[in-house]
């Protein structure tokens, strides 16, 4: 009968074929000999708000992903990726702001951070 | 009389005090000694897209920004900006892909790539 109200399941706008979330890029590192001097640089030139400022590193906030100043001492040069499963990269540290990370080198000699964060 | 409305201004979600929008960071560039064997490894480990791919450089997309893999003998080390005003920093170079550029060097070594977008 075309009065009986079939019974739909609520629509889900999860496609099972939907292809994975892609990962995010959380912050680019270079390194500079003087934090205070390359600060200066960057923020005078870019529009960007400082996040963390130390001797030994900042941190620029950009619209959508981070620039670290970092001391070569301290920190290679690297950029840094979050995903929710970063321990499957190796072991974490945890930093000083409660972020946990694992550093990795590609096949090639570059650093990645792998950040664990949603 | 507490019947009469005021006539009020539309609100204005703007404040004049509001600060400048932050530059958005288009890409990090790292160089790689072969372009497919670096591929793989980055699309094997990572999610990511590839956007583009020669045998000169390719270029992932991830989900706030872009990673380009490079030959060091083509493009230096870098990360990308992107700004409306990028001739402000130099002459710009129109590229294959019709976007326009120009390379800077931070005062430490460090090169960075300004962009022409919106």
């Amino acid at each position: 009968m075309a009065t009986a109200k079939s019974k739909k399941k609520p629509s889900r706008r999860k496609s099972p074929t939907k292809k994975p979330k892609l990962d995010h890029i959380h912050h680019v590192a270079i390194p500079v000999p003087n934090i205070a001097k390359a600060l200066e640089w960057y923020t005078s030139r870019f529009n960007c708000h400082v996040e963390y400022v130390d001797e030994t590193w900042a941190l620029l906030e950009f619209a959508n992903a981070k620039l670290a100043l970092v001391l070569p001492t301290e920190h290679p040069s690297h950029f840094a990726l979050s995903r929710p499963d970063a321990k499957k990269f190796g072991k974490l540290v945890t930093h000083r702001d409660g972020l946990k990370s694992v550093y990795l080198t590609d096949a090639f000699g570059n650093s990645i951070e792998v950040l664990e964060e949603p």
